[in-house]
Parts: structure tokens; sequence; C-alpha cells
């Protein structure tokens, strides 16, 4: 059979993550923690599965589980979206990126990405028939270029992905750029895909700012996030997707043909253990500690030139005073067989592999996870 | 935004659900049963929850399951699919038949379906930009007429849905129609998409012909199965994929950018129940009493007039001595709303809504669900 995706191969996640099971290696490259969830969570499942919570859900997700999701974005970002018509859990943000991109991208339409980006997105969109139209974000910083996004708009253009905190360079749109997108779309009918899955991961002090916070971005937004990062169980599968009324109509659509819903027990779970909100609460600092430890660590000990983690789980590091001419797959390669030690190229982040040396570690793991990677890493 | 489904709604079994749940209604509608799977499938989720398999499982599934459904499938089916190449585990089957039709259907490329069908094959292929070429099966028996399938074959036919058992009909295909199917397609390049959800429901000693056991269907086939349906977990949204690496390697493509996993904690478990094939051998014997039951209950106190039930666990009725003047979907929001029992309509299983005053019972119920949904219907 002809592909669909000929020049696509195996999500560079999966690649990383075989190679450093196959090598022993301390698995810093895919992004997950390596710690578990709160045995309350567990329980929580156990609990709906025993009282026979185990036959389909209705199709946009369970009515507790939507009216959990409404009432803490409500509260954290300032706008109410009705649980009945405007939240539908999915089967995680992935499937809710590629579920919002087939809704409303039709053959022809250009989709706006942001390089570098999460390698689905690009696939998404050719599986829907639009064009692909990649700008670059500001090399070195990372920060979105207003001027290149607002140049790449076309009377054709349907909709942008931004993601923030950002995958994976570790940056957060502050408040001015966020506002400066809303300023940017206000006078087109261009939609917005928000992949915003590591909404609670921010640092500093540094607030999350929301599509959902900024009513010219919320009403024509897409607001995706994933319970897997916020709640340390990737493995589960559930995320979400907010967005006005009509748009989640035509989302709705699509979803009920891909997935239908999701788990049921894992959503009775999840729409209790959301009661307590010191969980994401507290992740801020959970994290902006491990962060500061794997920097620590990095910067005492090897040669690496750290860039900014203003959030997500992810630290880049160029390493070029260390081997300048060596690729970052390959870079990541010997880390992995030889050191022992997993990492992610930026180039799969790149359509067109764009090289800058920069690799990615995921310091989602335990201290000692962090520590034994550290010590490895302190003999390159 | 234009809809990129606009002539698609809610899927009828969410709205009849819906109305079900609204009026209190016995809900006979929707494919699910209303009792309990087995506890130590429950006991066998949690205890993988408890030990940390919480997170990311590899892209296809976990090794452990894909071996399980592949030495499943050899011994009932007598052909060996590669666990590490030929199986993937999906986020159900509805999911894996939208991501096989991504995977192959170009656009412009037509694609057969036999109506009557699942509502979500017509949007699927459209959503791949592909061509819907609708083929009836034989009005009143609903068997695959081979002459009408021929003749819809041409040069741009990339692929065939055959779905055995049958939902809605409840036919199964012989081994006799798996033959002339095979034979039909030999001189083609037409792939397979082979829905086998209901394969362990069959009756009357009648076999399930999977297209695993023809090689020349297996070579072309994805292979479509639920464990939602057999281990009465239609919740949990698992379902897997069986096809030759070739074709396996274009559909794990889109996977990874769909879902990219399913939850890790329930492919553990179904892996250690699947060591134990009893709950799906005995699954004949289990349902085809549930559906004499019902079926003994319809003939001796409605004017119901009953379709043959070969297969899944669905019982059809044509209804038009009782009312032939009202609408299918009508009568069942009048059984609905008025009897409390509710059925699906079959019209919505066709494109142009095709009205033969036949509506779809499922008797995956409870005996005292059968007997309480018998003695309202008695009423009519
Ligand atoms: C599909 S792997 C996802 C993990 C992740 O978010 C990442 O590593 O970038
Ligand atoms: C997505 S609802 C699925 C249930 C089912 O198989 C049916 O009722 O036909």
């Amino acid at each position: 059979v002809p592909s669909r995706l000929p020049s696509v191969g195996t999500t560079i996640f999966t690649v990383m993550s075989a190679l450093a099971q196959e090598h022993g290696a301390v698995n810093l490259g895919q992004g997950f923690p390596d710690f578990d969830c709160d045995p309350k969570l567990v329980d929580a499942v156990t609990q709906a599965m025993q009282q026979g919570l185990n036959q389909y859900p209705p199709m946009p997700g369970v009515p507790v589980l939507r009216e959990a999701i409404s009432a803490k974005l409500e509260t954290l970002y300032h706008h109410r979206y009705d649980p009945g018509t405007e939240v539908t859990v999915t089967a995680g943000a992935t499937q809710a990126i590629l579920t919002a991109i087939l809704c409303c991208v039709h053959p022809g339409d250009e989709v706006i990405v942001l390089e570098p980006c999460y390698d689905s997105y690009g696939p998404n969109i050719e599986l829907a028939g639009g064009t692909i139209v990649r700008v670059p974000l500001t090399p070195g910083s990372f920060r979105p270029d207003f001027g290149l996004i607002a140049a790449a708009i076309t009377p054709r253009t349907r909709a942008i992905i931004v993601n923030s905190p950002h995958n994976p360079s570790a940056t957060v749109w502050t408040a001015e750029e966020m506002q400066q997108l809303a300023a940017l779309l206000r006078p087109t009918q261009v939609l917005l895909i928000s992949d915003e899955v590591y909404e609670h991961m921010v640092y500093d002090g540094r607030p999350h700012v929301s599509a959902a916070s900024i009513p010219e971005l919320a009403e024509r937004a897409f607001l995706v996030s994933s319970f897997g990062k916020t709640y340390h169980v990737t493995g589960w599968k559930v995320g979400f997707v907010a967005a006005p009324a009509a748009l989640m109509a035509e989302f709705r659509k699509v979803h009920q043909f891909n997935v239908f819903t999701v788990n049921t027990p894992v959503q009775h779970a999840l729409a209790r253990y959301m009661a307590d909100a010191s969980p994401y609460l507290d992740l801020p600092a959970f994290y902006q500690r491990k962060r500061d430890l794997f920097r620590a660590g990095l910067q005492a000990n090897t040669r690496f030139k750290l860039l900014p983690s203003e959030g997500s789980y992810f630290q880049c590091v160029d390493y070029s005073a260390i081997d300048d001419s060596v690729s970052e797959a390959d870079f990541c390669r010997r880390l992995t067989t030889e050191l022992w030690v997993a990492a992610i190229p930026l180039s799969p982040f790149y359509a067109g592999g764009f090289e800058q040396r920069i690799v990615r570690f995921c310091f989602a793991k335990k201290d000692e996870t962090l520590e034994r990677a550290l010590e490895r890493l302190a003999q390159l």
C-alpha cells in the first residue's frame, strides 16, 4: 500500500524508550515520571470498577468529570465552560489534538505550527488533508516571533497550534505574548489549538497563561490538557478538551467515530480525585525542586550549556562544547548506549530535521534517578 | 467553522442511551451488558496499578498482551501473527477502524461498505478523504450479494469493510461466504477491514469464520476485535488489530499520532486474564441462552416478527404488524418514552435512512432485565 505518511517513521519517543530499555539506560528521554501516582487515585479506580462502573460512559465523558473539569477551569482561568456542551474527555492529549484537527481542517486548509513542535502535529494535519505552514520560534530563545506568525496567516489559514509550557524547549509564554497572539488573531477567523498539557508545571513564580483566560482566545480555542501529566499516570491515557459549544459540537462528531469514549472507571476516579486541588497546586514546587537539583548537577559536573527551563518537565542542553561534530540523534544514541542515559534529540521536532546540537532531558524522575543520571553524565 | 461532517449528528447509540436514561427505560439499545465483568479481571487491573504499571506502555501495546493475542489467534484461527510487528492494542475497535482507514485510504480512493453498517464507517472514510461506495446486503436476509460487491469494485477501490457477526442484523457469514469474498478479492489489490468484535458470539453451533483463518484474506486484512465486548467491559475501551507487517507498519504510523498508546494497567490485566480461555469459549452458550430466553418471550407475547439471530448480541424485529405507519426512529422513541424499553432503529445504519420497520434489541442483559423488558413489550 502506498503510505499516507511516507516521511513518517516510528515516533522518536518510542525509538528512544526502546533503546533505553535495550541498554538498561536511565531513561530521561520520553516525557513520563518514573515515580508512582498517589495511591488514593489507584484506590479510586478500584472502587469505581468494584462498583460496576465498567460499561460505556456517555460519549463526551462522565458528567461528574466534565463538571469537575469545568469547575477547575473556571477557578484557575476564570472562564466558564458548560460541562454539557463545552467539555469532552479524551484518550489523552494526542488523541484530542488529532480529533480537533480532523474536525475543522478541510483539504487545502493551512494550519500554522511553531517549530520546534511535538511530532504528531504535522502528520495530524497531513491526515486531515491540510497544508502545514511551519513558522520557526526564534532560534536560541525559542520565543514566538509575532512578525513571522502574522506573515504566515493567509485567507486559507484555518488554525494555529500553540503549546505553552513548551515541549521541547521548556519556555512558557508570558501574558504579553498570549495577548499578542490574541491581537494578531482578532481580525481573523483563525482557530487556536492550545496544547496546555504542562499547564501545572511552571517555575520561578511564573503563571501559566491559558488560552481560556483570554476571552478573545477562548472563543476560538480548543483547549487541550492531560490528566496523565498532571497526576503522574501517563499510561492511563486520559485528557480533555474544552471549547465553545459550536466548536465542541464539531469535535464530538469526530470523537464519537474515533475512540467514541474513554475508560469509565478512570473517569469516575479522576472526578473524585479532583475534589482536592492540592495535587496540582503543589506541582510547580514539586517539579521546580527536581529541575533545580538536575540543573545544579549538570552545571557543576558537565560542559553542557543549559537552556532556561521555565516550565514543562524538560531541560534542554547544548552539547556543542563537548562535541560539535556529532548530530543530535547520534549524540543521544551515544549517551544511551555508552553512558546509559537516554535523552531526546531536538531535530525530530523540526520537519527538516534542523540541527542545533541541543538535546532534551526529562527531569520528572525520582531524585535518585536524577542523581544516577548526573553521575553518569559527569563522565562526559 | 464549516463542518467536516455536515450530515453527521450525534451517534444514535448516544441519543438512545440518553433518552433511555432520561425516561428510566430498560436500555436494550446500545450494545453493552448490564451485568458486571469477572471480578478477577478487576483484581488484575488493581494489581497492575498497585505494581506501579501506570506510565506509558510501548506504543503498539505491552508485549505480554500482544503475545497473548497472537497465541489466541493462532489457536482459534490457525494464523500466526508476529506479536512484535503484526499486533497492536487499540483504544477499542472504533479507534482501530478509523486508524486503519486513515492509514491506507488516500483522497479519492473508494471504500466499499455493506449496508446496513455501523455508523462510524462512513464518516471515517469521509475524514480520510475517501469515497464511500455503499453496497446493500440482500434486503430481508442481510446476506452478502457477491454479484453486487463484484460490480462495485473499480481500479480506485482501496478497501472493503466487512463485519461478521453482523451489527445490526445478527447474521454470521458462513465459511462459503468468506471463501467467496476471498475469491472475489484474489485478483485485486483491495484491502479488507474485518470488524470481528462479536467473534465470540455465534450461536447454534455456527463457527465464527475469521478473516485470519483464510490465508488469502489474512494477507490483506486488518483484523479488528474488542476486549470490551468479549469480557463485558465495554467501558474500558480496549481492542486490537492484527495485520501483516507491511500493513501494520502503516497502521502504527497513524496510531502513534492518534491515541499513541492504550491504558497500561488494563493491558497487563488482560494479558494475565487471557491465560484462561474459558471466559471466551463459554460465551456462545452464555449468550445463546439469553437470546433464546428473549426470543421465546417476544414470540409468545408480542406481534413482532423475529429475524434470525445467528450471532452478535442483537435481536432484530419487524414491527410492521403492530404499526406499519410509524418510522423506526419514532417507534423507538415511543418504545422508550411510553413502554420504557429502549431499542435502536435500523435506519441510521443506512446513509439514506432506509426504512424497513425493523428495530434492534440488545440481549446482553441480566435475565431479570430481559424479563422486565418482555413484560413491558407484551403491552404493545
Ligand atoms: C507520546 S510520548 C509523549 C511524551 C512526551 O510528551 C514527550 O516525551 O515529549
Ligand atoms: C459506540 S456504541 C457501540 C455499541 C454498539 O456496538 C452498538 O450498539 O451497535
